[in-house]
């Protein structure tokens, strides 16, 4: 059974939000143990008002957190009860398997590298999105976290992502590059690059390379399950999904003259795995989510730290990392 | 009246499929002056047997072809009657005002840049999209001539993207830079220098500049109507929408419990503006579609050359070019 830290004064609507999340899990058939971390009487107060059962549920005592608009490495520094870092100290210790939070997410960034330190051989975390493809879950990244990559990046983070799929239970995922064409020699230099070092090394440690994939195949999820990329483009690309599933929302819900079902699709994608961004590289399981999510993506959020710290992400992610320095 | 100089040797099903396409065309409302190019005998008894009525078709005679897996520039040394030559020299010449080509793209761009030259202004052409976003048409440029960009390549692609999207009826168009976020000092190194360099000029040569747009507003084209970024990073979106817009269709069609509505989406999105890639940045208006496109896709492109020269898309972007020196 894991135990996942969870912070009460993350996201825009907090705490409200995440305490009707909270109501949402422990109606959970398994139920995940939750630690909440933040104002001790706030968050009895708030459960009591949603008559959530408080088996299972522990609380860890936070009183500041960091605004949208705060820097955050400031804040952090002059609050050293910012729940953010309560929360991933929470996991540091051993109180908790994981922790989520749906705050500033250079805050949860920042509290997580500070508590948990980074994976040996990483140098710096990124940040990994399940895509719901048609054919099963894919592994994005970077969709964030480093907007400047070079190749040995792109290769330390191929590595987190396969180990993050297989914690999802996906067997022997396959890797591909995140580029524009399949032809050898298409790209930009740092796609050509990062194939070179790719195609030597990831056979070597045991991982199916596909080489060149394209931005369609995201929505298909068969020619690789794991795409690598920088995080300027796995942020716009994300972006650019979730746009276009919008757009079909409204263009197929008006050819069927009923915007519903389509609407009930988007909903039911943003309340997956896809709700939550694995933070790979910090030596803890550690999501962050939207900051406008809803209860129901929160708690979406909190199901897939629970999922990756019972699938060994720790585990594999540690051994792909330290097996595979330059 | 404009005339399109329409390549009946490219494309996959090629020239049958490209013959599909002019019988589409002839029974348009106000139908395109064609100028088809290839072999002349082929192409009267294609026409033949569709029963098209040849008044508004010309024809060029044209023997040779890139094939798909062949070195562009090589194959079009070697055979000055190539189509996509004596197409584009038709532009050249004033024969046509536009011409179209669904072949291999790399020996459309070389074909266009051979024989109709640059604009002054710009260093390397872009491949130009018209995506449909729910609130109007939206450019997104470049979508794969130049994988690698510098600030001043990006700011000559909003230039050109700005009259472009003029030469398709938008009214002062608004250019966004695609990057991360929206706040000040985000986005990977080439956005941050971007940025200044927009925010520099475009106000200064009278276009509204947004700033940074995401991924998402792709979809809705409210935050700007003319997208600017790298080749590579515009590749990957563009097919990411392909790709999006496909996986909506399977699971929204699958939510009605009747695929063929959504799937109906899918193929006018990919009949209408949306199917034809502008070169902009070579002095004539060139239009390169899919390779696998189908006859109402070619149809589609052939429109859009014709639309994009009747607005006036050479003078627009010279004059927006030329008045651009750095």
């Amino acid at each position: 059974m894991t135990t996942v830290a969870l912070d009460l004064l993350g996201g825009d609507e907090a705490p409200a939000v995440v305490a009707d999340a909270v109501a949402l899990l422990t109606s959970d058939a398994d139920p995940v143990d939750l630690l909440l971390v933040g104002p001790r009487d706030t968050a009895v107060a708030l459960l009591e008002e949603r008559r959530v059962r408080t088996h299972g549920i522990r609380f860890a005592n936070a009183e500041s957190f960091v605004r949208m608009d705060e820097d955050p490495l400031a804040v952090l520094r002059a609050h050293p009860d910012a729940s953010v870092l309560v929360a991933a100290r929470a996991v540091a210790t051993g109180d908790a398997d994981a922790w989520v939070s749906v705050g500033h997410t250079g805050a949860s960034v920042a509290a997580a590298v500070l508590e948990l330190g980074r994976v040996p051989g990483i140098a710096r975390p990124a940040l990994a999105v399940v895509v719901p493809a048609l054919d099963g879950p894919v592994v994005l990244l970077d969709a964030g976290a480093a907007p400047d990559a070079t190749p040995d990046l792109l290769r330390q983070f191929a590595l987190a992502g396969h180990a993050y799929a297989r914690s999802l239970g996906v067997a022997d995922p396959v890797v591909g590059l995140l580029t524009i064409g399949s032809e050898e020699g298409k790209g930009d230099r740092l796609r050509r690059s990062a194939h070179e070092v790719l195609r030597e090394t990831l056979p070597a440690a045991g991982i199916r390379y596909a080489g060149p994939v394209e931005g369609h195949d995201l929505a298909w999820g068969r020619a690789a399950q794991v795409f690598v990329t920088d995080g300027f483009t796995g942020n716009v690309v994300l972006k650019a999904l979730e746009g276009a599933v919008q757009w079909s929302a409204v263009r197929m819900g008006s050819a069927y003259g009923d915007p519903a079902p389509a609407w009930d699709v988007v909903l039911r994608t943003a309340t997956s795995d896809f709700a939550g961004g694995m933070l790979l590289g910090v030596a803890g399981v550690t999501v962050v989510g939207h900051g406008a999510g809803s209860a129901a993506e929160i708690a979406a959020c909190v199901r897939l730290a629970s999922r990756a710290s019972a699938g060994g992400l720790m585990g594999l992610s540690s051994a792909a990392l330290a097996g595979s320095a330059p």
